[in-house]
């Protein structure tokens, strides 16, 4: 990961600011031969996109993505595929206050003081505008996984309420407006956040991401461990403040009888009694389901006022208007399942690289 | 981070197996003329060392560490410095049990399926061996970090109970066995291993790192976030199930005006009411401390048997005998803080070569 | 330098094929602060144009690029900065003949052969038109150097034809279609271009290329050395089959007494008596300037026919029609020198790193 | 590449100065299985090593290289390879005229303007000593290539006198001291050499490198390309003034009905009617052999006094008395063929990465 590139193998370098003409970006190292074209890309971009449902920052972009090269008669070429999305609802306004002023919790004073000035107009780079390409570059990793390997994220927990996991049902996932597993939660979580926007207020929520059918050995020892690889790659999402793998924090309060997957034998094949380990043995596929969580904080961006200074040395009180999230958690659902979509794309390179196989030795 | 590489302006490359001959690592783009030599790394070493207390594994190594290159007359050249600690301790014996059946928990299993085969004896590539190196490249970080930034790190919670942290004293943490910050809870936590090694288990633990110091400006937008360096980073060290940044996983129950960091002026300077994003934002440091936690699973090696299976697809009852940490999250306490180190170090350098300076803009 | 990117410290990602709809690219990793806009990029474009003149192909393309992101203001912010080219003399033309077969010299049966299909219009990735966005990626690496370095490049051979060294003007580059630095020369080979090109032939080339004003210590030691990243910058121009620094493949044939380069006092200051080394000693820039020389090989597109085979296994004889240069050497000069432009930036970013000045230790 | 780690998908780490305790280096990436030992690697350090013959330095040194970590019951394990060997004819002497002496054509000026100082003895880590560990990861690299690629180097002009083509003989290289591959050139070459040295001088060199066996598709487009690692790889050696590839510079004096190289079928494949390209066609491997020429300066450290200047401001004549090679071209033989290999074995890597074959699309 290099500033905005995004993987050693397969790489993704995203460009871009909020208020600017278009944002884009430009996946490398793409296997040749894959199937490819808008239509691919265009649902997950929707899933994301902003101005869907009252949960979400009114902004309205269509997102419509354009594969500019890389591609010729359907197919992946193996050069770099380059996409494009036009900004079309970056409003022109007033910006002088936000330039003058640091709002809480965003980059703002840290981009002045790295760069010496920035591009005020909607957080210019350090929007989450940059993650529609994210989205994008997920769903061409998927082209590389292939069908056996499918991902599937959700929203877990908004506020203090978690989601009631004895009714997850995935399908359910498309079905609401949050990405909830559990429609009886996600009526709960309407209702919440829906006083949350109305008090000018904000929320934190956790995402879960999961990977099923991964063949044993992706990912590497030390520092390319597929966990590390991916801790990586969810922090760098807008907003996220935490990142665990299977029974992630909860393995501190654990022992390690509780804790160690036991393996036996399940029609002859070697099989796990749990997944506290989320998949990942030595930095390396165990075959389980990979399962990782994201820790997403509260929309900085907020109505009730805050204490702040400006540029120039004064104290303010800042209450942000604009169009924003009340719970950026929700959109971060299948961004976090793009990221995770590109790691296993770049691990299932590394693996090809080093050994000359898709899979376990024993599956040679 | 590539593999068996961490960083990209300063790079450690490290290498060895626990019983090999010997473990090193190279640190290369570290700055010219910086006082270095073994005894400015050789504590942060002792701190690490296996066989210093009764809490951690009894292999005795006196972890004496070799400069081999990269230095003259007592400063860094600006060329590769070469790190060499010898095995000393690595028992002979037979491991043909091990060769042959997989260790809950471990990289066993996952080795064969991406190698082929494995280095058995004592988990090879995969022991946290390696990790007496990455405290001694982390012992060179610091040199690079100067005088001006300060590190710390202690053991947070072990099993259910956490620190009391009305009573941290960072003094504390040098005095006991378990990097505790607080000497009552250190009493608790030590018969408490005491009860749980004697009855053939482990337990997992929480570490807390922090850096005091750095300049606003460090880290970078979007992949290369000071935030997902450090999630990599610290998922990379053994045993390692968990990280989160400031609020961390406590954000998702947070609300916008709890947790956006308020500003204000003290002294004319600009100031934070809260720490609440642990130092970053939008990936960039903004000069308060950085807070960092990590979930570090019990360890895997217990002697209370556990089901597994062999290479050649039998069931067994394993019960792992050697000389292991009862909590491992205790050693890991001082690696965590060298890939802190490393982490910052990388920063600076990336901060330097963009902007030509050290610290922020306005500080120039 | 990694497929479509070049650079380490400062990054060009390029993108595109010759029939698509556009090209571009991204530089990553540029110093904020820096004046850029279009204006500043478009003279290189247009010294590299097509169909500036009769010596080259007659392809018409303005080459107009556009900035998409990092810029505001007039001034880059250190965010990635992404350029566009339209395409926009794409002929629709029939190439079922071309798609079927290997044009001798070119990279159809090696693309085939690595991809298992290519993008047969125009050559796709492997056509020189990529090369309009390296020359706007040097005009901002140029920006990074700043006033104090100068670069220039120019033809210095056609076919057996040295340009005469005696009569080198650099104003007379701009003046006439071929770069050449002599009047005289160029009159006789524009002569001997239009012969070779009436009788459907084409010629190699000799280009160099020279940079003044190169503080000491830019480079690295061993794999980063200056002339390294140089020699691998510009072996990567299409059609580029020898590189060689200051006194190059003549050094063969000399004595130490001969090339190695005397040092004196010259008011006072380290002085040297001659370049052999072109500039670098032992990887690193001595503050004379750097020489290099690229050998060109004459266009393999050619009205006379060749003998080549087909896709599918038939042998065929082969005449290229189409829009080509019968000097590829001719546009090949503005791309040099744009790569060794981005070679010396990466450099100063390089030493900024790792030593935090910008020149030698002892202009600090 | 960067600064001390060669290549990407394969990469090699170097360390260690010229009277240092020992040089090393570090193979990462390397694929598991493979066989090796010290005594597959020992044979091409003895055809490299100092002292061999009096054409060379009189450095004595047995260069026996030690495997620390990474191979385990003979075969590699897939993790990283530590290579080691001990200086051992490190001369203990009065330094403290080359400390602060410029040597002409040697990096002691530019080594003091990056960093401010410099380990003197020897040369530091800018001595050839480096190429030792280059020489003994090329062993690791052909490895991986296996036994369908070969490759093979040789000295092919000193000074004025090129060797006699039409005797050539692969035998013959490994019979003289000078691996020059024809025996009566061979003669000529050690006369005029011992006249060079008697004399107080050196002469420059060319060698020539060359793989056969590559399958078609190696390398990668635009800065990927293979010829393109291979310039860089091998102007990365010290002393390296030039590198070529194919018909090199002799390709700007040619048309293209001459260099284009045609294709015909022989026993119904494909066949190339010439190899003016070098075995590379828009940065692909062709099949056919790769041909690499490398131009080596004359050693700058010469018995006949230079004019030059101190560290600290006055102007000397220096005579370079010490163990020095008369020409270094001839060492370089070597290290070039190490290179080549390196390059060759981080491609296959690349195209297993990207495409999951070792080979052609048309060889699946």
């Amino acid at each position: 990961m290099s500033d905005n590139t995004f993987g050693k193998y397969l790489r993704l370098t995203t460009w871009g600011e909020s208020h600017g003409l278009a944002i884009g970006g430009v996946v490398d190292g793409c296997p040749p031969g894959l199937t490819l074209n808008e239509e691919l890309i265009q649902p997950f971009l929707d899933a994301r996109r902003p101005g869907s449902s009252k949960h979400v920052t009114q902004r309205k972009e269509p997102d419509q993505v354009q594969i500019l090269s890389g591609v010729f008669e359907g197919l992946t070429t193996g050069h770099p595929i380059s996409l494009l999305i036009e900004n079309q609802d970056a409003k022109s306004k007033d910006y002088s206050e936000i330039a003058n002023s640091y709002r809480p919790g965003h980059a703002d004073y840290t981009y002045d003081g790295k760069y010496g000035f920035r591009d005020y107009r909607g957080g210019g780079r350090s929007s989450a505008r940059e993650t529609a390409i994210r989205v994008a570059g997920g769903a061409i990793a998927r082209q590389i996984l292939g069908d056996q390997i499918s991902l599937g994220a959700a929203l877990v927990q908004i506020g203090n309420m978690p989601v009631d996991r004895s009714n997850w049902d995935w399908a359910e996932v498309k079905k609401n407006d949050l990405f909830c597993p559990c429609a009886k939660t996600a009526i709960k979580w309407e209702e919440y956040l829906h006083k949350t926007r109305k008090s000018g207020n904000s929320v934190g929520a956790i995402v879960e991401i999961i990977a099923s059918g991964l063949p044993i050995g992706w990912g590497a020892p030390v520092y390319g461990k597929l966990d590390a690889m991916i801790a990586g790659a969810i922090m760098s999402i807008p907003a996220a403040k935490g990142v665990e793998i299977g029974a992630g924090f909860a393995a501190a309060a654990m022992t390690g009888t509780e804790h160690a997957d036991e393996m036996v034998l399940k029609n002859n094949k070697p099989a796990f009694l749990s997944n506290n380990n989320g998949g990942v043995l030595g930095g390396i596929s165990s075959g389980q389901d990979i399962i990782v969580r994201m820790a997403v904080k509260p929309t900085s961006s907020i109505l009730t006022p805050r204490r702040s200074i400006t540029r120039d040395g004064n104290e303010i009180n800042l209450s942000t208007k604009g169009r924003h999230d009340p719970c950026v958690g929700i959109r971060a659902v299948p961004v976090a399942e793009a990221m995770l979509a590109l790691v296993l794309a770049d691990a299932k390179l590394q693996h090809r690289a080093q050994t000359g196989r898709d899979g376990a030795a024993w599956d040679k």
